[in-house]
C-alpha cells in the first residue's frame, strides 16, 4: 500500500481525534491524557477479524460501530463511562475502493463517537496479506473504587440478564441462511452496549459481565471466579418476539439462546433484597432485567428444561484473556 | 481454534498480568487503573503483521520483544515511563505447535516486562485465516505537563539523532540476502527504545520523535508540524562500524541510512545554547547524540552530500495516523 493511501486514511481519521483532544489531531504518535481526579480508568481490548467476527462485505460503517460497541460493552460491564479509544487497522493489500471503504468506516466511527460521547485517541494503520483486522483499545472512567467485577457472587443470589438473549446469534443465522428478519440481523450488526445499566449496578450487583460468548460460557466465568455453580431455568431466559418466531420454524436453533454469543447484554448476580431496586432500574431504563436462576454451591452450570433435564452439552465459546 | 487452545494461551498470559496488578490476573475482561496523582498518561498503539513487520519464522520471543519495543520507542519519544500494555493477538488457524510458540512468545514478553518495568493490562486472542498479527497499546506516565511533542521546532535550531542510523534496515537486508552481520541483525530484531534519553529531554528539545519510518520521512513530520524545512548533511549522520563495513561492499544500500526505517532512535531539535547540556546527557548515558543539520525556513527536507547535492529522492515510508 503506498504512502498516498495512508495519507488518505490519516485525513479521514484525524478529524475523529479533534485538535483539542488528547491525541492533538493525531499529529503525534501518542495521546496525552490528564486523568480526571477522583476517577479510576478502565482499559479493555477486543480484536475483530473479517469472516470470523464480521463478514468482509458487511457495510463498513456497521463494522466500525460493531468494533466500538463490543468494546463499549466491556466498559458497560465494569460500570464505566466511555472516554476514548485507540484503533489498529490492518487493511488487505489487495483491497478495492479503499477510499470509499475508509470514508464509510470513519462515518460509522463518528456516529458512535457522537452517540456514546467519546473520541479517537490514536492508532495505527498497516497492510496485511490476510483478512481485514481491527483491534480497539477502549478507555473508560468510573468513580474511584466503584468498578464492577466478575467475582463476588454468593450462593443463593439471583442471576439476572438484561434485554433478550439469542438475538445476535439468530441474526447471524438469518444472514447466513438468507432468512428475512431485519430486527435480528440488526441486533447482530449493531449490539447495544448497556452502559447506563452498568453505571447503575454499583452497590446492587455482586458480579457483572457482558455476554459475548453466550450465556452458558459466560456464567461459567462468574462461577469459576466465585468458586460456585449456577442453576438456570431455560423457560425464564428472555427471548424477543422476533427470535421466538424464528425458533418456531427452526427449533434446532434453540440452543443459540444460551450458546450463541454476540448478545452483549449484561449478566449479573444480586442478593434477593435488591430485587425491588433492580425492578426500579428496569423501569427507569425501560429495559427488561430478568431473573433466570440462582447461584449454587455445586461447581457446575446447569440450564434446566421444564422436566428438570440439563440442556447444556458442555459446549463453550471462545475464551478471552 | 478450540477453546482448549485459548485456555492454554490464558494460562501463559495470566502470569504476565500479576494477580495484584490492574488487570487482576486477567480474570475480568478489563483492567482498572487508579492513575498516579501529578502525572499525565501517554497512550500509543502499533500493529505488527507477519511478513510485513517481522518474518513468520522469526523466533517468537524476539517477535514479542519487538512488538513491545516499537511501542516503548513511541513512549520514549514522549519522555514517558512505561506503565502497562494491552495486547491483541490474531493467531493463524492452521498454526503448528501453538503451545511452544506461545511459551516462547510469553517468555519474550516477560523478559521485556522485567527489563522495562511494566506489565500486561489485558488483551484479546482471536484466530485468523491470515498471517499472525499483533497489536499493542502502550500506556506510560509523564510528570503533568512535561510530555515531549513533535511540534515546536524553530528556524536555526540544531537537528540531533541518538545512536547510529541505518542499522535496523541494513540488518533486515542482511537477513534477506544471507549476509553475515549478527550485530546489525540484532539491531533489526531488538531495537533499543531510548526511554532514559526521552525522559531527560524535557526543557531541552523543542520537538522529539522516534525514527521508525526512516530519518527522511520522520524529519518531514517535524517540519510539517512546525511549518519549516530541514537541511541535513549526509556526512554527519552517525553510522555504526558494522553498517560502514556493509556499505563498503554494497554502496547501493547507502540510502537505507536515511530511508530505511526500523531505527527507533530519537530525532530531536534543540536551540544552540542547549549544546552543552546535550553533550552532558550523551556522556551520562554513554549514548552518542549527534547534530546532523538544522531547521530552515524553506519548506523542504534536504540531505546534502559533500558537493551540496540533495540526496533525497522524495521517497517516504509508511505513515502512521
Amino acid at each position: 500500500m503506498g504512502s498516498g493511501e495512508f495519507d488518505l486514511i490519516a485525513r479521514y481519521f484525524a478529524p475523529l481525534a479533534g485538535s483539542d483532544g488528547p491525541a492533538y489531531g493525531l499529529s503525534d504518535d501518542a495521546a496525552i491524557l490528564s486523568p480526571p481526579a477522583g476517577y479510576d480508568l478502565i482499559f479493555t481490548k477486543d480484536a475483530l477479524v473479517a469472516d470470523v467476527h464480521f463478514f468482509s462485505d458487511d457495510p463498513a460503517d456497521l463494522v466500525a460501530q460493531k468494533a466500538l460497541r463490543v468494546n463499549l460493552s466491556d466498559l458497560a460491564a465494569m460500570g464505566a463511562k466511555p472516554l476514548g479509544y485507540l484503533l489498529a487497522l490492518s487493511l488487505p493489500k489487495n483491497m478495492n475502493e479503499i477510499e470509499s471503504w475508509v470514508s464509510d468506516f470513519t462515518a460509522g466511527l463518528k456516529k458512535d463517537q457522537d452517540q456514546f460521547g467519546w473520541s479517537l485517541f490514536g492508532g495505527d494503520t498497516v497492510s496485511t496479506s490476510g483478512p481485514l483486522t481491527l483491534s480497539v483499545t477502549a478507555i473508560g472512567t468510573v468513580t474511584k473504587g466503584t468498578a464492577l467485577r466478575r467475582s463476588g457472587a454468593k450462593v443463593g443470589e439471583g442471576i439476572y440478564v438484561s434485554g433478550t438473549l439469542g438475538d445476535g446469534a439468530l441474526g447471524l443465522k438469518c444472514l447466513k441462511d438468507n432468512i428475512d428478519s431485519p430486527s435480528l440481523i440488526k441486533r447482530y450488526h449493531l449490539p447495544t452496549p448497556r452502559l447506563t445499566l452498568g453505571q447503575k449496578l454499583f452497590g446492587i450487583a455482586s458480579s457483572v459481565l457482558d455476554i459475548s460468548d453466550g450465556l452458558a460460557g459466560d456464567i461459567a466465568h462468574i462461577c469459576g471466579l466465585s468458586g460456585l455453580g449456577a442453576s438456570i431455568e431455560s423457560k425464564l431466559i428472555p427471548v424477543s418476539d422476533a427470535a421466538g418466531k424464528i425458533l418456531e420454524s427452526f427449533p434446532a436453533y434453540n440452543d443459540l439462546i444460551w450458546n450463541g454469543g454476540d448478545d452483549y447484554e449484561l449478566l449479573f448476580t444480586a442478593p434477593d433484597h435488591m430485587a425491588e431496586k433492580i425492578k426500579d432500574i428496569s423501569a427507569s431504563l425501560m429495559l427488561p432485567l430478568t431473573k433466570i436462576g440462582h447461584m449454587t454451591d455445586k461447581l457446575e452450570v446447569v440450564i434446566l428444561d421444564d422436566k428438570g433435564k440439563n440442556l447444556l452439552q458442555g459446549q463453550r465459546g471462545f475464551r478471552h484473556f
